[in-house]
């Protein structure tokens, strides 16, 4: 089954100790078209500025992201420069031009409303909740967030919050929305909020999801050189998100591997600058670093 | 087999946001001691004062611990005041009162020198590199140190770790020891200084194992409540290293099932004051918590 991903287009100039990259494609609903569109035909909605190189999304297309969603309007598009310190955990934010996805209202035509898979990027809680309403009979609403929305519209975060089944959130975003500092409380106490389904992305500590039934967890893939952490979690959300629509449900054991399909694309991710590495990225990659990660965690049965 | 311990024994008083204790048992050794001996039978080194409540360490004698090594001379035993903030991660600590512990030279008798498994706790790498020398023909042995030892007897330190088989250190002091961010660039640095088997203790990131062969990550175990966190990392290698020495050999499966070993009785040991838990903790408990690991990372294999 198909899935939605609604989300931000950027142009990202990013400098991390590795190097830098001008102008790159960037942005949530990208980071997770591209990881997404090796499990499920996958929509995308956004909003890009006449200046935005359509040229460069073409391998999306090739790989079946329908881009029927995508507004191209008169003005800029988003921009973003940041830069990453050696320890790669947190982005330092230099400037942030939202141009034209100031503006941005999702426009869903009717093939996108029947969509039975959704997933809300990070973007402003009131517009998540605007396709929420719009689409029929989803199966499963997924979403994300981060401080800017936890401290700046709460309770329209909250709001979104209780419409949603999967929520993605950072380690660090999780203490922070539940007010406490114990990730296993805060993750209990944010399940209450709605979401049945949590993950807990904590960078080169891995990934924790939590259900009724119980917590699993995945460590992060040992990587000797990030060289890029920009759009690691929209690329774990869209190898999560697309292997469940491509499952079409999402029970214990479907989850649990969505989990690894999620920490492999993020790995492959942070490989490269920008969308490189995503762009060359081919399925057998993808099911032999599923296999290393099973080996990460896999125990012998015991013999004496 | 049996497994010989060399490290320190203090009383320790301790604040963390849950709670205080005063005067409580506490050091390297004895951590160790109570933590292994549900695997093997232990033998202990080192010393204390007339002042020491020779009482209260009753109970690992009836585990089977030889204290025929635990020397009384005149004097005040070692003691640690310390305290934990909210994030439990790194210890603050406000006294050190080496006392007896200053002069302590580890003396081994005929049948301690022919112990198969040894463990150098956290001690001055000469004391370690001392014990090292008396031992005969030891099969395997493993070593702990601390950023103290990292940065003040940094060449000591290199010649005890290109003489043991097995190091435990905590992510934060790998990077330091090799001198690189990367904890992945970090632990193969160290490997090369030495010991084949590295074992990166990362709190309530869980830890990671480090052969020839590959990475090994055990997460932690989802506590709500962390009381004190003293002697997790002590807990941690006295499973290890008792399971390994039972098992009389250190390949790489039974090395994995060491890794949640120690895991285990860390995660026990963690959930009351001082040894409080480990005083009253069961082997049924212990196999109970290492199942549930098992199942932290457990994924079903893939049926459509």
């Amino acid at each position: 089954m198909g899935i939605l991903v609604v989300g931000s287009i950027a142009l990202d100039s990013v400098k991390t100790p590795f190097g830098e990259a001008r102008e790159a494609l960037g942005g949530s609903a990208l980071f997770f078209s591209a990881a997404a569109s090796f499990f499920s035909p996958v929509s995308l909605i956004g909003v890009v500025g006449r200046d935005f190189p359509r040229a460069e999304i073409e391998f999306l297309e090739k790989r079946g992201v329908d881009l029927s969603g995508l507004e191209v309007v008169p003005g800029q598009t988003f921009r973003w420069c940041g830069s990453y310190e050696y320890d790669m955990n947190e982005a330092r934010t230099h400037r942030t031009c939202l141009n034209v996805f100031q503006d941005f209202k999702p426009k869903l035509s009717e093939a996108h409303a029947r969509s039975e898979f959704v997933f809300l990027a990070n973007i402003d809680p009131v517009l998540q909740q605007d396709v929420i309403a719009k689409v029929r009979e989803p199966k499963a609403i997924g979403c994300d967030t981060m401080n800017f929305w936890i401290n700046g519209k709460r309770e329209e975060l909250l709001k979104t919050l209780s419409l949603v089944d999967i929520m993605f959130i950072n380690d660090a975003e999780a203490r922070m929305l539940a007010g406490v500092p114990n990730l296993i409380k805060a993750a209990r106490a944010i399940r209450k909020l709605g979401p049945k389904i949590l993950v807990v992305k904590k960078g080169e500590h891995g990934s924790l999801l939590f259900t009724d039934h119980s917590v699993f967890a995945v460590p992060a893939y040992p990587l000797e050189d990030v060289y890029d952490p920009t759009g690691a979690g929209d690329s774990f959300a869209g190898g999560f998100m697309g292997y469940v629509a491509a499952m079409g449900r999402w029970d214990e054991a479907t989850l649990r591997r969505a989990m690894i399909y999620g920490s492999v694309m993020a790995s492959f991710n942070v490989e490269k600058f920008s969308m490189e590495r995503l762009k060359t990225l081919t399925k057998a990659e993808i099911e032999t670093r599923f296999k290393e990660f099973r080996r990460l965690t896999h125990v012998d049965e015991f013999t004496v």
